[in-house]
């Protein structure tokens, strides 16, 4: 019985309900929960359906079933507080950190346990689907795929990639995308094509520190602005800012956005496309983790409420399919004709065959059976992550919410130094990526963020634990 | 029988010489040869070696055999002069020629005959052996190559590139190397990593319409140089700008550059070395055509002289194997941290499948054998596209004479406009590249650039009558 109005089935709307109730502690653990008879009377539905919400429930591991009993609560939020809202200072910071980024990511072994990494691990990617979209891509493509793509991207790609932005209600249609290597090329061709060397651009702080590294590069000064780790930027701080200084680009990450896990109200991304407009400043948003939510409907973007074309979308699939693929997109809204350039000169084409193989798996409606499993997965992480974190890491420890996404923010007593702690940890093959890497400030040092992709085992468990005895 | 010293077989080098008398015109159509007896005799070599010689230069339609009667010269070289060396003006010019390139890249159609591509034709690849290696890559990869490479890229695939160094009198190890996007993302990251907005870097005149596009993205000013069609930039003239100018970068192809076709003399590449040593300023250089010599053995290239780690060398297999790849690399020599950290920004890993696969097939050994049979049939086709030039073109044509790649230089009557006649020979499915995309000066307007990538066929020869028709 599919409730056609919000795209979801009933016994998904049931189980959205009393998830709410156990993750706000209304419902805690031990309680017991309604009986599947009272569940078809109370929401008129089959036995079938109310079944299907209760091993819902227990795939997120929130209840668990209690044979000849019933159905009983076996998740209590943890207790940790929020993390602070950001406060970075408004100078401009430009203390690298390619020192503590090659620490982390240049010694990576198979032996670690990789906390540290921002994509999804391999267990949760539908690789054996993946394999046989290339091998047809490869035996199906004009010349094997070995000859370059056009230089907009694959036109089978940027048509399904349109499908797709109805799910935040975008109604691009394929002229409106390129593709690139990634959503790093993505960034990296917006930003070519935007900026030139000395402007300053506004972010989030703490910021992915590819973001850092990439202006670094290319000699641009960073404005980091306040942020919350629910509510994402602060959008006064950012009113203020784009009064007061000369900004040449802003880039957030709207949705479940890394590090901090913070998703902008709709409202406040209203806002900030008010915002861009007045200033006539273009606003590059990355929503890589949109798809990624955890509650019932997927969040919309900067880019729903675009009408000047000042938003340039981008996003790939990195972190729902496959990082090593390369394959991503923007949106060049009114940039079009700069992006083109840069797109021809930076790149020339991408790499045709995963290109290919790519679109495939989306034109088979591959994509969104995966996102839902994937989602469920990564929903069912993150409440066992934050547990562990709650009951091994000292009491004080403060632990972002996020909604979506896979990572964990976490703020630590001031005395701690997370770069100190990493020497410590990676000793013991766990490895986690240390705060200062989301700054070019001298802040954040008793910080750390914690993906959550690696599939939950005890190893995980004991791995956390291992932090947490090596903090205190 | 093997002749170490040169590393090459004498039935190449007997060939060698007769290749070298042929188009010097010593020897010219219907000149008898000596009998495979005297040959045996005269290089004191055996039958099938003096016949393998002959079937070499038969092979490249150099020569041809008259049952019971001997083996005739059946090539005479064509007649044109060369082109003029070129005398860009030193102002700095800033038209943009984005306009034509897209007019002559964006509408390719798989119905056109495009003379315009910088790349060999699919026919010329080895593709089953290709397909062979990527099936293999996606088999034995860890997680089928769904993930990220190490940032530095392939190690197998960087071992290769060094070994093959060898081939130019290089002695590099895989540390050495970065992999990146093909040689556009190797150039890329290398002017991120050494340039900043409104710095000027000097390159040869004509040049690669992508790096002009490249430098305009990323708001560089282009300093070009005279250069021979023969020789390659005017040692004088680079001096004097030098001299004159802050340059940032100088930025040269050379061997068999793209579009004139020159090659620099080991010596001229020995002073440019000492020269960039002296100003202290990198030398960005593109061997990208290198190993398609036509002659007896591969030109040495800049890089072979460097000490300083001044020379940033750049290749990639897009000309020889797969374009649609994405294989490139580049030797970041003194700026290794630099040019690193760009690598990590601007695009986290290159495509890894495809990146193992390039690495596979040059361990078996089989790029070798591949790129020998490929620089016979590019040798064959270039004469034959020159023979072609001089029979349906205008007298006073101008050809260069490159001695490897593919690329033709062509410069026709002054009052020939080639962007005008492109949209003549376009109605007709013939594409080339107008003379005026590789500068941004008003100059070259009546020149072209013909890639002879495509192999020689009736088609071709007719698509050329056409285009001289055209011109008369």
């Amino acid at each position: 019985m599919k409730n056609t109005e919000l795209n979801s089935y009933l016994y998904e709307t049931i189980a959205a309900g009393f998830t709410q109730q156990i993750l706000s502690a209304v419902l805690i653990t031990g309680d017991k929960l309604p009986s599947v008879r009272e569940i078809c009377r109370q929401y008129k539905v089959s036995m079938s359906t109310a079944l299907q919400a209760y091993y819902l429930l227990e795939s997120k591991s929130l209840i668990r079933s209690v044979p000849k009993s019933g159905y009983y609560v076996s998740y209590t939020p943890q207790t940790n507080a929020l993390p602070n809202q950001s406060n970075p200072s408004l100078y401009i910071g430009n203390e690298n950190t390619s020192d503590i980024v090659s620490k982390v990511y240049d010694g990576i072994s198979s032996d670690h346990i990789m906390l540290s990494l921002g994509v999804p691990a391999a267990a949760l990617l539908p690789l054996p689907k993946l394999n046989k979209a290339l091998t047809h891509a490869l035996h199906t493509l004009n010349e094997n795929g070995s000859g370059y793509e056009h230089v907009l991207g694959n036109p089978k790609l940027r048509r399904q990639i349109a499908r797709l932005s109805s799910s935040w209600g975008g109604k691009l249609t394929e002229n409106d995308i390129i593709t690139t290597a990634g959503c790093t090329g993505a960034m990296l061709q917006a930003i070519i094509a935007l900026t030139k060397t000395g402007d300053t651009i506004a972010v989030e702080s703490p910021v992915y520190f590819g973001i850092l590294q990439l202006a670094l590069s290319l000699g641009l000064k960073v404005l980091e602005l306040p942020t919350h780790p629910e509510t994402g930027i602060e959008i006064e701080a950012l009113k203020t800012a784009l009064r007061k200084n000369k900004i040449s680009l802003c880039l957030l990450i709207s949705n479940f956005s890394n590090p901090m896990g913070g998703t902008m109200p709709a409202e406040h991304k209203k806002e900030v496309v008010r915002l861009i407009e007045h200033y006539h400043i273009p606003l590059l948003e990355n929503d890589m983790y949109g798809d990624l939510y955890f509650g019932h409907d997927r969040p919309v973007n900067c880019k729903t409420f675009d009408e000047s074309g000042l938003v340039i979308l981008c996003s790939s699939v990195s972190k729902t399919l496959a990082p090593g693929y390369r394959v991503g997109w923007l949106t060049p809204g009114k940039f079009s004709a700069q992006i083109r350039q840069v797109k021809f000169a930076a790149a020339i084409s991408s790499t045709t065959l995963t290109q290919e193989a790519v679109a495939d798996f989306l034109e088979r409606g591959r994509y969104e059976s995966h996102l839902k499993k994937l989602r469920t997965t990564l929903n069912h992480n993150c409440l066992n992550y934050m547990e562990a974190i709650s009951k091994y890491f000292p009491g004080e420890t403060k632990v972002s919410r996020p909604q979506g996404g896979f990572m964990l923010w976490v703020e630590l007593d001031a005395k701690v130094n997370t770069a100190r702690l990493y020497d410590q940890t990676i000793k013991r093959n766990i490895s986690f990526a240390p705060g200062r890497m989301f700054t070019l400030q001298n802040q954040y040092n008793n910080c750390l963020r914690l993906s959550y992709g690696l599939p939950w085992t005890d190893q995980i468990n004991h791995a956390i634990k291992t932090i947490g005895s090596l903090i205190r």
